[in-house]
């Protein structure tokens, strides 16, 4: 049982199953079924899909990721900013028909999928920590204002070209204004108001009412099941369809999913590559961070690396039932979890009821309007917008704020690709243009303790003709030229300098880069007379110089195991 | 004076210029010149250009240079790499006539000039930090194999078109072998001999003879001059040219250069941008490089924001003379410096040299055999392939000599742009790999010192309920998922543990990613009753955390001035 419960952690879980837990559950399925069903249309219109296939993904998937999956909350489903990614992504191959978009997007899973398994396997996970936190909020708060918009169209009922570019997008909408289908509008505006009431409002009445948390709960988390009704009602009962032409999501085929035929293709795959490589990291970097979140409001943890393997098979799973790919969702995590999910069975239930509605009620949503859909989008959108963090940013580090602001504009103004990994590449040029010019602290000796500090901020005691250098950084490429700069300079400034002691506590690595200059700097300072000499230097970077000539040519000089011993031997303070 | 001496290192020079100054001057002047006419030819051809554009090159650029270059002995010209990136950038664009590609050149030269100058002036010189040891030696490597066997269509008379990649060329060449041009082969068997009995045993020879320093050294390094003339005159006197269809230079027009006509356009320039990018930072890095080397050896330094605007300009002056770019050369510069050259005056007359030998003496190079260049470029490139660094690299840090051997074979099979960015690339990934698995180290207090070392390195002593950690990285995104999951894991494994020092000693900033999985951390331990404080914070980053509310946050944890004071108030060892 033991090896079986760490492949599938629900077997773990279900050793102490009871009644309780499974209603618990069950509320929490339920819930989560209610949202996930006109969010999952919407999200797949966003993805330039028919809107079944936002269904179809809210079934095997589910399945798979409750098996396989560490966190017991997690929500994994079509997801806002994956849709949009696959939309951009998709569109930019130009596809011939919507069998061929449709194919694209059944590979882009199965790239998901198979990239995810094989970070694991070739233990690269850790691939994510190159998106930083401020990558991904300038990423988010930008995919999210041009997901907004582009439902401004479905809520207006304008008939625009897709567009990935902000400013294109408000041209568009502005020069088509005029073009605004009323009905449209006015079914869009009381569908926000549905949505806005349920979500502020209306959990707050009821509670006051005293009804019971279970009833309360599922009635609050209904705004879009609610929305989606009353839309639906009012076309079909006022012909709207027919009568102010206004869209609706139209004949859904009835019947679960199935794979029709996949096509592979080398050059298909090699162009979706990168797109799917995005969509892979941004959906397991968010699912971890949900997951994690929820997670540690239990005292729990969850595992990365199951998650990878979890993720990876539910994004094959989507591939078989010939949809695109999933994450774990932000938003419909929260409600899983506050709805009270104790384990995966709450996923499994939500898959039941999808798997429901399509084998039998998608006549239901003939006379849905597709901009209510539009609407649920907005709503599900708008907390990712987080200019806020900006601020905040700013306030702590320049370089995180300036990455964020960058990685931002470019996702609005160049598009999602390109702006992501723009934002990558800004913020590690930037991490090593900081670590190019690092802190350098001259220091002395603090009173008559063992204790080393900076002169400028410390009074303290120096040796005349010793120089003792602490540089806050590893040695390695980046930096190895300006403390080669600074210690000339410094003998330059100084000529009574004949000793220079390198403390290496901050020293984590030295690279080829930087040995090579270390050992230019010693045959240099030693033609001016200096010697030099490290202190402190980390087991590891002994160990590394250990197995070179280094010792050797830097001798005269020593290399110390405190600097205390270092500025008594040498400068004799 | 001063501020322009400031401006024209030359003019400081000047200041104790003398008689012997300047004979010494004269002579590595000349000696230089008699090197630079071959090599300048050559490298023309090897840019893809006709040979005259090497000696426009080698005159207008080095007045530029001597003017504002602070490095006394550094040789300003055409170079080998340059060279090569030039062709295939320009190759690129498949230009439609010989005009195009002298214009494309020409705005290459100015491009360079105008980005060294920006780079000036925005203060990002250290850009060229970026290129590491390893990947600069993979490259130049890899460069130098490329250069040598696009030679070898010379050396054999053969008809080949331009290959970039490695397994062309060689493709190439073995299927058009049976084509040797058997007269224009042995020239250059012949060419060879000269030019390596010139480097290896004339020197020695002469030297025994007695001669006077100042005669032996010109006609060491005349190797490649005799070459030219050997050939020249054997090609005329047998009329090789006719006779056995050997490919000389041919009709080189007399007179200085002068710009025609450039055309700028912005698609060019924008397709240019990045070649013109690489070869300034590449000619920029190997200029710096040579010049630093050489001025230390005169107990001397260069200036390297100066280096930035000489090479600029004279990239400029390159445009003006309606050529192609130029970097100080490795080979040439040594020549200078071990020829005697004082200062910039060197060059000066270098480049007057070459200028009576474009105004005047170019029908003098009709009979000059391709050959003969093609041999004189191959010797030259020969020192750059240093296949040793890999070894050394192995043994000092895998990580280097993976990057090393990376770059060079992508830049021998995929080319010589896409090849140095991914080097870079996959030196900066590298970096941020290592740090995102940062050394993490428990440590204990060594006896009854101050001192506090890994526990599992050295005899220490430490708390029962506390845990104090060393984290060797500053604390960044790509490593803070890291330390916190570290963290977590041991708080896991021992129940025991109420607190955790975590010192800073290597921790020289964190960025808004590692503030917040900081707070997280404190509010996870808090959940499981454990204290977080932090010890030795440096004087940065406590003025960066003071910035933010999160003092407050880690009460009631604290920040210890010491690692001792830390252990003993809340470890009590």
């Amino acid at each position: 049982m033991r090896p079986l419960a760490e492949v599938f952690p629900l077997l773990g879980w279900l050793k102490h199953y009871q009644r309780q837990t499974f209603i618990s559950d069950l509320v929490a399925g339920i819930i989560v079924a209610i949202l996930l069903i006109p969010q999952g249309m919407a999200y797949a219109i966003l993805a330039g899909l028919p809107p079944q296939y936002g269904l179809y993904a809210s079934i095997l998937p589910l399945f798979i990721y409750s098996l396989l999956g560490s966190s017991r909350s997690l929500a994994v489903g079509p997801v806002a900013i994956a849709s949009l990614m696959v939309s951009t992504s998709i569109s930019q191959l130009a596809p011939q028909s919507e069998a061929d978009y449709i194919n694209a997007a059944i590979n882009l899973s199965l790239l998901v999928g198979v990239i995810l398994l094989v970070l694991r396997c070739i233990r690269l996970g850790a691939i994510v920590n190159f998106i930083s936190h401020s990558v991904l909020t300038g990423f988010t708060s930008a995919a999210a204002i041009i997901i907004a918009l582009s439902q401004v169209k479905h809520l207006l009922g304008l008939d625009l070209a897709r567009a990935e570019r902000i400013d294109e997008s408000l041209m568009a909408i502005a020069s088509n204004l005029p073009n605004t289908n009323s009905i449209t509008a006015v079914i869009s505006v009381i569908a926000f108001i549905i949505l806005w009431y349920c979500k502020r409002t209306l959990c707050d009445q009821l509670l006051r009412l005293k009804l019971p948390q279970g009833v309360v709960e599922p009635i609050c988390k209904a705004g879009p099941m609610f929305a989606l009704l009353i839309g639906s009602i009012a076309v079909w009962y006022f012909s709207f369809d027919q009568t102010a032409a206004v869209k609706t999501v139209g004949m859904i085929p009835q019947g679960l999913p199935h794979l029709h035929a996949l096509h592979i293709d080398v050059d298909l795959w090699r162009q979706l590559m990168m797109p799917a490589l995005l969509i892979a990291l941004i959906g397991f970097l968010e699912s971890v961070s949900v997951g994690t979140a929820l997670a540690s409001k239990r005292q729990e943890r969850i595992n990365p690396n199951k998650e990878l393997v979890a993720l990876g098979m539910a994004n094959i799973g989507s591939a078989l039932s010939g949809t695109y790919p999933v994450a774990g969702g932000f938003g419909r995590s929260m409600v899983n979890y506050s709805a009270g999910a104790q384990t995966t069975i709450a996923s499994m239930i939500s898959a039941i009821l999808v798997a429901i509605t399509v084998a039998f009620f998608t006549p239901l949503f003939y006379y849905l309007p597709k901009a209510v859909l539009g609407a649920i989008i907005i709503m599900a959108v708008i907390p990712l917008i987080n200019i806020a963090a900006f601020k905040t940013c700013w306030r702590f580090n320049k370089a995180d704020a300036l990455t964020l602001a960058a990685t931002f504009f470019l996702v609005l103004f160049t598009g999602v690709e390109i702006g992501i990994l723009s934002g990558i590449a800004i913020s590690v040029a930037l991490l090593i243009y900081r670590s190019s010019q690092p802190h350098i602290a001259i220091v002395g000796r603090v009173g008559d303790s063992e204790h080393f500090r900076n002169i400028t901020r410390h009074d303290v005691t120096t040796g005349k003709s010793t120089l003792a250098l602490r540089v806050d950084e590893s040695l390695y490429f980046a930096n190895t030229r300006f403390v080669e700069e600074f210690i000339l300079q410094q003998c330059a400034d100084n000529k009574q300098i004949k000793h220079i002691i390198l403390i290496c506590t901050a020293v984590n690595f030295i690279d080829a880069s930087a040995l090579e200059t270390l050992e230019n700097l010693i045959i240099n300072l030693r033609d001016e007379g200096v010697t030099l000499h490290l202190a402190e230097v980390k087991g590891p970077v002994m160990d590394q110089l250990n197995s070179t000539h280094f010792l050797t040519q830097l001798a005269p000089g020593n290399i110390y195991f405190t600097t205390d011993q270092a500025m008594r031997e040498v400068a004799g303070v």
